[in-house]
């Protein structure tokens, strides 16, 4: 306990740091311990939630965090079950999400209902890339033009050059190569297999210019120069996608419509074309839907997903169609980076969550991602039907007057 | 023990639903228990460390979430003191991030220790609202037209009404309100206080538009027709802000740029105007920056805020321009919807980080969300800087060979 | 003949400039044909059809154009009669249209058929201003933030100031003000008549920046500061309006869409829902419209508007809606800038096809708008009309196969 | 002349419809003459500079209008000579521009004496292609990702089916192919050679869709579905190019700065930054430049070429960077579709405006274009050096108080 005192003693006066905690302290949960005790005493409050976790911080404080003080509760639960049918398989599983919006969950179970009874939620996977574009300058627009020239000439020795670097990761294409003025923007577009990708694609992008730098005059301005484009909403990832592309779609029944959804096919129909078409397309927004963002914040939360990757996940598309009365619904998300190895996936409760819908580890990450694809239709299905549903009650409410 | 596998196989058979064990269960901690076993059973799993938790679930579970069985655990780490100026207050505070994505603490780290050697970083809140536009349907063009006038017109009864709902919230305006063909879509401006306020403006435009339809008519398509924008990424947001419009500025002198960032003005300048600038406009991108979305994603998972909202939090501006040698480099964050009360902020964990900064409960969203601004240009600062450094370190060895 | 051939030497030799010829010539006319035939010689061409025509180039050489050599024959042709109902009147006249796109006005002119067959198109204008917004420095962004207050709380002041500089102009509003770290866009807002007013509202602007510059420590860096947005497809026009906003829309029998369409509703909506809103939303694209620019291009060369302004005209949304099987459809024009006074207008052929339509000069620019919204909704009917009809087409040839 | 009185009678009553007169009358300028009078009497109005034209009707009533009454005239000036460098050859010449907005060509005409001055202008073409979108439904998410395989995999022979229509357009590639929901829009990308193509990849897309109609069970919902994009400012033409695209650089020494464009690099580069990247960016605008409409729009214009295409071609960025002192400049245009064969370009008064560039028909277009960018460059060095000096005037005139 002394000891204790005296090291919160050095880490006031500045003899230790705080992020060199981890080589004095005998674990990094100790380390933890001791810097949460730091800054209770600092902020004068008590941390006594975030001090009551599970997860063992040794390889957690090495790859995830730094200066780690414990860990964020976040409240987890599950809808479902979720039935959907992918190219391979036939996937039925609880999925869980972690959110603290009330209401979400349930919303999205009814969706998950909806699905269940119309029993025909397909879902495809047409893209499965990840991207790293970095910013080149040249001496001259002459020579911006060679540059993009070579490249192109020289694509296999490039290739075989960044998968030097990784046993999973391959080059695909680099496309489109975008010229402004003297700077030149190659994107670099990789299969990455179960990992998200980001690191894998920087590491053999890294490779990869580096014989394009000794073989041209040219100067890297930036390792990434925001083509790729991660994390930032972008019309070419909605164009050309990222991360992996999904569609679902689904027929329900007009009477699954009237009683699992409690409106009507034209009303939905309706909402959507008002509201996620003819409203985004006035607002300049790339978030054709209505609400993506819920459904991909919520899984990717619970399984150790990149929260930051959200703002892709929220580009996309939902339509609903009128097919002979029935309600044809389909949501289009062509920018979802996702993982089932690597990154957050390994964290203690991010497994547990994986686990729950058999996605963990090598071989799953496009059941993952079509297990994501359903719960957004099933949140899409549910809140459009909510607003057609309040729609028509106002209808009703009026003519009643 | 006998009564628990009861239940569970009463789950199991249907004659039990999952959302209704709070009912049944002594405390909604046991329901979340009961039904975490029955997901264990489902998927022959362990969720050890998903029901490893501290966290009371009887008001989560009726407020935050439905269908819990526990909570996720997402390591926390602090950076900083992060040293800032307000209009108010000079903030000088740790502040604690949550993530899995090894190495953001440490590189926002390195900013706050140049922002503190400047000390001069400023932050302003430029805007403060929260918004609502839903979408109307009306017989003609005409009539929209007439509608749009009509608000105009009526504007304060209206607000009169919209007030009626809140002790809080105050309609500012209705501005602008689009109209596409026969749909009008109002967007209704608030000022909502400390919590992030879409609740609030929900249910206070709803009752705006009960004396809306009563006069006019018209029909009420959605209460949210995507001109609002929420959690999806919008021109509209960027242009008119929404949630809390900050920015921030510092000076930072030319050695501090040198010594701390490695790297020199000229260098950070080019990056950010090739990357940030060229770059994210030949992607058609809204995020005019490097990675908005990982420092805002952080504090937003440490402190109980809506994870869907980094949609929103990554969209703006980061400029960075030579001073006669030092560089000025500023952030513009147009759209960050923040809270201090109410949502995910009554956590036990989102509580305690809030008290790490001070920020908890009524009239701390403004430092908050200045706070969140401060941190945002600590890690704009040092990944442009790293890359700078990256440019320069290349430039080097290829002048070296 | 001697003395031009002498003139022509001195142009060759540089002692002449040619945009000094207006000064030397007895008229406007001759100096046009001198500099013509000091181009024949130069370029070793012919120019008889561009010095072939009627126009008196003494004023044009003044207001219109500098180094005048002739004019351009562009082929203009009618389409009509265009019935539409405006608020104030209804219009039944003749379109004058100046194009090369041969069928452009055949298909137009079949649109003008189905509006009068329906005799029911309303045109209504939403609204009516022009903008300028310049680009202001400030010494921080807590200045920025005082210069936008400023504004706002000075707006009688800088209102007054800018009306000296015009008869016609008013100003009608700041707003919004946009600030980017340190830079501020105040976006002044006008209405200006019948004059397009892009050089009303630059010096009535100008003016008013004069003593917002007094009293604020500022600098304005460009007096358009990109926030306008003059001819640049810009979200902001989409969503705030500039120019005239205009809506119009019809409503088609069945058998109109049959008979003269030659295609159905349901085939219209289908195409109008997959092309135009789906297609321009994953394009990523400010037109959601099949060719707005088509029809705004070939009116506004016909009557004098400035051609580069079609790429405002290009913004919009179509919607076609199926009414009880008849046909609803509106085009939406946010962004128009027309005129009927000064610029172009002012030309011998602009003069005579704005006559056609009863559209000369001052009290007329609203009609003038409105005609150009009745034929745009015409140019959409007709394309979307003849994809239909091939869809159809195209169906039941495979249907015989 | 009774003659002219009775066809004129019969428009009235309808006997004769206006688009019928080409087969009356002995020649089409007579047709437009009778067609132009009888607009004359409906309007009563006098069309006399409309009816003086010099250009013949027969062939430009078959191609290029229909129901035509006469020309109009719009005024043509001169600037230059404009010296440029393309990878093909040196270019010095003036260039014909059309337009009613004073000042324009003075302006643009600075801008060519300071590229003189300077003498390193170069042009780059780095695209040049033409595009068609269709929009096509299949049965089902799983049947679009099916086409799309097959589509890549049967491109041979598509290009060949798709090839047969034209002696001179080139199938490259069909990419990118977006899917949304159930809709699949394969973009076919050609060259075209000198004509701007549009007629081509339309009639060559219509035959390559019958072999994919033929073995795929799809419908063509339309021919063009907006992801081509056609006349519609968009991302996806910004990422991608169509039509040609180019790049203009130059580098202006800083004694040309201050001497021809009256203000500073400094000066230059601080209005670009602040104008045409930031305010643009805040706008959500495609436009990151001053004014490419207008010089695009006047040299399309006399040339004949498509004004609605001045949407497309008003897209792009402007950089403006310091060089050690002086001014280093560029232009990226990705979007320019042009012609110097077909269309409007074999109008008397657009052949005699390429005449003056030596650019008329085949081989010519790459010429064409890049002086088009050249003078675009000019343009913008123009307008943002006199805001630059105005500013810098504004700036004296304040330390002078």
């Amino acid at each position: 306990m002394d000891n204790i005192d005296e090291i919160i003693e050095k880490l006031e006066n500045g003899e230790i740091k705080l992020h060199q905690l981890e080589n004095i302290m005998e674990s990094a949960n100790k380390a933890a311990d001791i810097r949460r005790r730091f800054i209770e005493k600092q902020s004068n409050t008590k941390l006594e939630n975030i001090g009551s976790y599970s997860i063992d911080m040794t390889e957690t404080s090495k790859k995830n965090i730094e200066n780690a003080i414990g860990t964020i509760q976040v409240p987890v639960g599950v809808v479902g079950p979720l039935k959907i049918y992918t190219e391979d398989e036939t996937i039925e599983t609880y999925v869980p999400m972690a959110t603290t919006e009330g209401a979400l969950l349930a919303s999205v179970n009814r969706g998950c209902s909806a699905i269940r009874k119309a029993d025909n939620c397909h879902v495809s996977i047409t893209n499965n890339q990840m991207t790293r574009a970095p910013a080149i300058k040249t001496k001259s627009v002459e020579a911006a033009k060679k540059l993009k020239n070579w490249i192109n000439d020289n694509f296999e020795r490039i290739k075989q050059e960044a998968e030097t670097t990784t046993s999973h990761g391959k080059l695909l294409k680099i496309d489109p190569i975008a010229i402004v003025g003297r700077y030149v923007y190659p994107r670099f577009v990789y299969y990455t297999g179960d990992s998200m990708g980001m690191n894998m694609v920087t590491i053999a992008t890294e490779k990869a210019l580096s014989i394009i730098e000794e073989e041209n005059d040219i100067s890297v301005i930036a390792l990434s120069g925001n083509l790729c484009v991660d994390k930032k909403p972008s019309a070419i990832n909605m164009i050309e996608g990222r991360g992996k592309s999904l569609i679902a779609e689904i027929t329900i029944p007009k009477d699954v419509v009237e009683k699992t959804l409690k409106t009507t096919t034209e009303a939905m129909v309706e909402v959507n074309y008002v509201k996620n078409l003819l409203g985004s397309a006035i607002s300049g927004s790339y978030g054709y839907n209505a609400h993506f963002a819920n459904m991909v914040a919520a899984v990717f939360l619970a399984c150790g997903q990149d929260p930051a990757h959200v703002v892709e996940g929220s580009i996309g598309i939902t339509s609903a169609e009128n097919d002979d009365g029935d309600l044809y619904f389909s949501i289009t998300l062509p920018d979802l980076p996702v993982a089932t190895v690597g990154g957050g996936t390994r964290l203690e409760t991010a497994v547990e969550s994986l686990n729950i819908m058999d996605c963990k580890g090598s071989g799953k990450v496009e059941r993952f991602a079509s297990i994501i694809a359903g719960i957004v239709l099933a949140g899409e299905l549910s809140l459009v039907g909510a607003l057609a549903a309040g729609h028509l009650a106002r209808a009703h409410k009026q003519l009643g007057r």
